[in-house]
């Protein structure tokens, strides 16, 4: 099972090529929290800007640097099944434990249940690591449903999902319609305690990059009966992970990083990076984090 | 405070007529259950086929026959402040204790959060009974933001909202962005169990018309803390819930009544009947609730 | 069949009052120009805020008013059928031509071929005067689908459709699946004059109530085979055409009609008039409207 | 300027891995008409399956069998500045006219302005052939802006947009803010001639695949003002564009194109391929193409 608290971290540039200095020395950070592991090239590690050979270069460099203890599990999905099993197999070659895959979207009207169980199968099929759904509709602009996510949880090599939508009655569905080893994971730090309530086993969330204690706080208040106090805690984390989610997205996450000690610089274009207002607003947001809570 | 669970009920017709004895015999059995109260003319009674009059005799009729502890909540709302200010004066006069009023929709990309102020404190000033606000994008293709209600919630006539929504975020928000004694109520049985969790005072939920005992049941494991239980039943609502809302809509939920003893009968055109397979469809799922509670 | 352009009139308030006078002042000035007629109570003449008493009120003023050869229009249509129908029997006695009737669309997802062509039938079996269906998705969150539309305009009593889309194959489905007699007209000026090449026979246009002479022009270079002068003149139109529907909607027709000598005044609430900003940024696109063409 | 009508070819394969010489077989078909060119890797040519190697050889493959005067436009776009400045360089190299590149989509809210015009800038910046904006957003969940494209226009290797909707509004929009010189294509055979009356210079459109006579037929009666004519074509096209489209995709348009005399295979997974019933259904809609026109 897959359990506790997952960056999916940000993915550092230097004029614009990867720095795996300034990775090293984030993750040497991050190395110090209880964390379960690490995302990487999901869509916070802006995956969508990598090439094949950087993808490889960066899932080498979180193995070396991580922690002995952290599950590390690489963003490898696109539409092409080809080149999903391609980078699956580099990935799970240089260090990868898991692979978590996008469901495919392009042709969105078509991707339904039959569509979605021959793609999943078919990677799993090939992969040497266990692989785990990705759910995101706010990027794909579709959702997996509960019955094709039932059918691949029956599959050997397909052990979980990442859920990124605040929708708690699809969360719910996942999980009740999976068996017990089957781990959902809440994908934004906006419902992480009600998620776990509703029985995930673990949380993939942005936040964690800049707030790495706050959502362990938060997973084990939950999971230990503290719902008082989680909810208490859950509320205070709501304004800070819409700043670096929905609202500032990726250059958010990245001036957050800079501001609190970590390296976060540039987002890749065309992401554009915050101007000077809001950076202000971000920084007030962030530093209402530091003081209810470090 | 509105605590507890309130079926917003469905509404009996004979022949396309209202039938207050067929709604008496509904709210007599309803009575012998520890519901907070009833909602008469929400989404699920139809109200948008409801001419006034029929309105004003509903109302009346509901609280003649509830049973005396129960509070009536009556569906006021209109895009028109001039109706809603008139019917909610009606129904004041007529038995209802509070106004549940939709947010105003018509004209969706100019409901901004002036607008939605604007409208619900107009009408809250005119109103003498509470007003509850009804957020149901589903049916307004539009959500009221958790800054409208923050301001909403500071007049002293608006005491509640009804988030019809799976969208825990959504809801969490409005929980803390609001005083402790403002109300917000579950507006799907779906999300019953977090949204408890997540700080709502109790649920008004359409499933509470066919299945009020598990519906308090899991109104109250959830509150007395019993996580565990409360997952395990608010999982085997999800089926039966679906086929009354979602899935087969009012025209459901009305062969559900039917079939478990109550009087459903036809909805008002140009909502549709089942068709034979879909009765048993509906049939079949709940006969499985029968047979997992009772 | 319905020919020509027909403006969906502003409805004018003093004081949030009807004001008959500024009704009879902009009805005597649109007079002087060939327009077919006149919607009253569309969605430009803010229907959604107007009790039923209003209603018949206005239809009676525009009709009197209105030059004789001018075709009255008068919007009926609500989710209720009753409702649609005591309406609509009320404005034909009072001196409506036509009735243009709004999908139902409150329960959006049940609204399917079955549930429209029940919806209509019925209310056009009960109607003196001939039906108009009005597709306004936009408003409705939902469309209207060509194969019921070609089902309900073999009833006698339903003789054309409002389509207030800019798409352009939903709007030759509409044309090519009814008979020649049927009457499609664009329900928006963005696209009057592909509309026209694409088989609709007139249009009833926001814009027309500001700029009625670039209207009827853009109408008779379209159906004279004046291609090119049309396609000219469509493309001056559609900032200011923006600017009074999906920019600034109703507050901003009103401010724009103030602008050229009609009576517009406030919209009702929860529509918000436009701020000092708004203004000017509206009178700026009404004057380069002025300067090309009057 | 870009004239005349595309077909976005689809891509053949046997056993999942392309097949040469069906393209061969197709193309000498193709070439018997006088088709503008050909784009190859397009949404129909499943580009968002092939891996890197399998474009390069495809749009080798497509140059070396088309006719001498035909125009080649590669699909080289995707969220990847870096992979579509590297794909555009090779189909540039071998034998691509022209790069069709898609908006970038994955980070949704953020692709506002200033991102499109970056993306496109540093792209065409970086292209030795001229680049075509693709806007497609029933496949992208977005649609770029008349503004950003009226910037982006005046970049001197950004030299046309192919629109893939059906919205004529948004059409014009993009001719009338754009030089004369800057060539705007239909992406729909379903408002290929409203299309063209708004301004369009010619069209890609995947019936064209199907049906290149109807498609060069329909251009030439719209362009040389034939109108009554074009509306009749026009509307007789619905139906099997719809088909080879919406309804059943490039499933539906590979089985077409099976049925019609040219090799049309299985579409890669994760799409699925048509059952027995949906093949009768498409070859119904086919079967009266033949008859009405050849």
């Amino acid at each position: 099972m897959l359990k506790g608290i997952f960056p999916p971290i940000a993915t550092p540039f230097i004029a614009d090529e990867l720095s795996i200095k300034n990775l090293e020395f984030n993750i040497s950070k991050w190395n110090e929290y209880d964390l379960g592991g690490y995302v990487v090239m999901g869509s916070n590690g802006e995956s969508a800007f990598l090439t094949f050979e950087e993808k490889v270069q960066l899932v080498s460099a979180v193995k070396k640097y991580s922690a002995r203890d952290k599950i590390i599990i690489a963003g490898t999905g696109s539409d092409s099944i080809k080149d999903t099993i391609k980078l699956t197999k580099a990935c799970a070659e240089n260090g990868a434990d898991y692979a978590l895959v996008l469901t495919p979207s392009f042709y969105k009207s078509k991707m339904n249940d039959a569509a979605m169980i021959d793609y999943f199968s078919t990677v799993a099929d090939s992969s040497t690591i266990p692989v785990i759904i990705y759910n995101v509709p706010k990027f794909t602009g579709i959702s997996i449903s509960s019955a094709a996510v039932a059918t691949l949880a029956e599959h050997s090599n397909i052990v979980g999902l990442k859920n990124s939508t605040e929708n708690l009655a699809e969360l719910m569905n996942f999980v009740s319609n999976t068996p017990d080893d089957f781990s959902v994971l809440v994908g934004t730090a906006s419902v992480l305690y009600p998620g776990l309530c509703g029985g995930a086993s673990g949380g993939i969330v942005a936040l964690a990059n800049i707030a790495p204690q706050q959502c362990l706080e938060l997973y084990n208040l939950s999971i230990s009966g503290k719902h008082d106090e989680a909810l208490i805690l859950q509320n205070s984390l709501i304004e800070p992970n819409k700043a670096v989610t929905a609202q500032y997205g990726v250059a958010g996450l990245k001036a957050a990083l800079d501001k609190l000690g970590y390296y976060g610089g540039k987002p890749r274009k065309p992401l554009q990076t915050l101007n000077d207002y809001e950076i202000k607003d971000l920084e007030s947001v962030i530093d209402i984090l530091s003081e209810t809570y470090c």
